[in-house]
């Protein structure tokens, strides 16, 4: 034993990522954005729709033409043409007493408010409709600029870009867009006793899980995953990887050796990386405790335990909130939580904030879902397979009874 | 008007989906399986571990030799060696007394069943350690096959594969996995009004907006998109390019003119495509009732409205199910629910069911949060924009009270 933790609370752990910088924008194709985070606010420059348009297939009137009518006394109106789709309606101007055919979609004459829909019509003669029931002014209209006005806010810095933002973009002819570069992070397995996952692992050796799963967890919370295998329990070899590795990246995450023993590197290899500053080793959280952060600039250097459980909890506790924080979506979970009910007592310690696997069982009668405990050691993946999701218990609490209401965090 | 609307529900609806087969099978990279559906279950054919492991730094031992020891009365074993890292362990075999150096994820030795933490021993010479606390057996070790036995189930078919879940694969040196094909999906915007987003409008013209909208959802969901642009009300040409279309995809979204209007050719196109079957023309839901849905094989073509709103509430409760079905996870929605409470009262319709768009404004105390109705015409984008996800008022209600807790489905 060279050294002991310092554990510092999830809280003020997470308060250090906040003080990293979002990382620069790039502009991406309107195509490519679907997840992506906006870096600037975007405001309208014209009017969307461009024109007062019509939502039925009908008449395009006066409103006041039709007021009064009814079935049994109709408005009689002259048809005075037809507007094209896609054509200006605009060349036609209605004078008191005349209407012109539109179609959903199409932009309404001059003097025009109002659109009857064909369905309360009937056609006298090629010049003559009957109207039989009163339309109000902007009744099956959509006004120009109605949706979006120029000069209005369309969406915020910090937006992550959904269907319908991207299909506002296009509809107000936004071919690409300014976005946070999503982070890049390179992973590292560190451990003699690993090989890659094609090879068959001789006598004491095992192959490598952690790589395949961080990677996956990076590109789930929207980074770009740079796998740098595996590297030996070599203190000169792991510094020159990891120092190669932090050139081309904005994050390195090494797994294996965060904890204090003779063999565990990650601490004094982070020491020893240029222009480094230590941060953290050790957090009060279960499972997960020997985590290591430290900072090079604005870029993160993170330890994690080698137990699968615990660098996915440590991932999803700590690595992704910093990403998010890169991202410009701030130093959050972005995690959906849902209310569950425990379905045993679970135990937990005083001054450590637990989270627990569970799985989640449906009730009957609508009442929030059962959360089982998946008990495991964290070295075992099993457990996470079989869990939904991570169910905190706070660090003032020894633990949550039976039948206890609370969050769950779901897996994404 | 040409012809009416025969009218389905919702749940008719979806259990035509459900005829659907699923798509076949094709291999990919482990790397690259991240959110993809499993198409075959996967068993364990080793043991994981493939040895019995250490948890901790310490001390592999013969855990009854550590029986009854403590800080006062210790017991002194013989260390006969080291296990180094990515060796085997299984060359050296503990006698009783014996005891031999383990490093986290190392191999037992022969005859150990448990490991001493570091800890909780004395180093008293070279080949002397002194145990004050006492271990009981399997304590601080991960047996041999202890996550995975061989032949135990690992993965169902019809798994969504998400980071825990290829850790476990790559751990058992699986490097590619059956999974379902991503369904492709070919978008086509319909009307002579419509340009493309890069194009400045001409009077009475406006941008395509479904488009961008409709690939985005097909790649949230899963599928592959692949846009076909704009064509105009033409019956001639939109059934060339449907019946091309179709030839490489799985579905084909036509948005606009699915209504039963003079103009909308969409019907008339889809019963001209060859070999194809019309299911519905019209559901009760609001907004999207003009929705069309034929078949050609287990292929599917929709007529989607054109309005955005409408686009986007079918797609949500149609499409994607598809998309799903098709992918092996059955005709579900797909989205979270959320439980909330509604702001205000939401009028409705009996017999139709309503997707009212809302806003979740977060409550004090730990409620759910507040539904607040964006309400808006059909056409609109910016009720989308601003609405966190769907409040769906089922067909047999006329609409829901202020206060009621009720289920929101929330966008992906």
């Amino acid at each position: 034993m060279n050294d002991f933790f310092k554990l510092i609370r999830p809280s003020d752990f997470v308060a250090l990522l906040s003080d990293f910088a979002p990382l620069d924008a790039e502009f991406v194709a309107l195509t490519a954005a679907r997840g992506r985070i906006l870096a600037q606010e975007q405001t309208c420059r014209e009017s969307l729709p461009p024109f007062s348009r019509s939502t039925m297939d009908g008449f395009a009137v006066r409103a006041a033409d039709t007021f009064g009518c009814s079935e049994s006394e109709t408005a009689l109106l002259t048809i005075i043409g037809e507007i094209a789709m896609g054509t200006s309606g605009q060349a036609l101007s209605l004078r008191p007493g005349q209407a012109a055919r539109i179609w959903t979609g199409g932009e309404l004459p001059q003097k025009a408010d109002a659109v009857v829909m064909v369905e309360y019509t009937q056609l006298l003669d090629e010049e003559t409709v009957a109207v039989f029931r009163p339309v109000a002014p902007g009744e099956n209209v959509i006004r120009a600029g109605e949706d979006y006005a120029p000069g209005a806010p369309v969406l915020g810095c910090g937006s992550r870009l959904r269907p319908q933002d991207l299909g506002v973009l296009s509809g107000l002819g936004v071919t690409s867009v300014p976005v946070y570069r999503r982070p890049r992070v390179a992973i590292l397995s560190t451990g003699d006793e690993l090989v890659p996952t094609e090879q068959t692992p001789p006598p004491g050796k095992i192959r490598d899980i952690n790589s395949t799963t961080l990677a996956a967890l990076v590109e789930e919370a929207g980074g770009i995953a740079v796998s740098h295998g595996i590297c030996g329990d070599d203190f000169d070899q792991m510094l020159a990887v990891c120092t190669e590795a932090l050139a081309d990246a904005d994050v390195l995450l090494l797994s294996g050796g965060s904890s204090v023993g003779k063999r565990d590197f990650t601490h004094r290899v982070f020491a020893a990386v240029p222009e480094s500053r230590m941060l953290v080793h050790g957090v009060s959280v279960r499972p997960g405790k020997p985590t290591i952060l430290a900072r090079q600039g604005n870029k993160a250097l993170f330890g994690l335990p080698g137990h699968a459980a615990s660098a996915l909890v440590i991932f999803y506790c700590f690595v992704r909130p910093l990403l998010r924080q890169y991202s410009g979506l701030g130093a959050t979970l972005g995690l959906q939580a849902i209310r569950a009910v425990t379905a045993q007592q679970m135990p937990s310690v005083i001054g450590r904030e637990d989270y627990v696997r569970v799985r989640l069982t449906p009730q009957d009668n609508g009442a929030p879902p059962l959360a089982v405990p998946v008990y495991g050691k964290s070295g075992l993946l099993n457990p996470l397979v079989r869990a939904d999701g991570l169910l905190p218990i706070g660090r003032d609490v020894e633990g949550l009874d039976k039948g206890v209401e609370c969050p769950v965090l779901l897996f994404p």
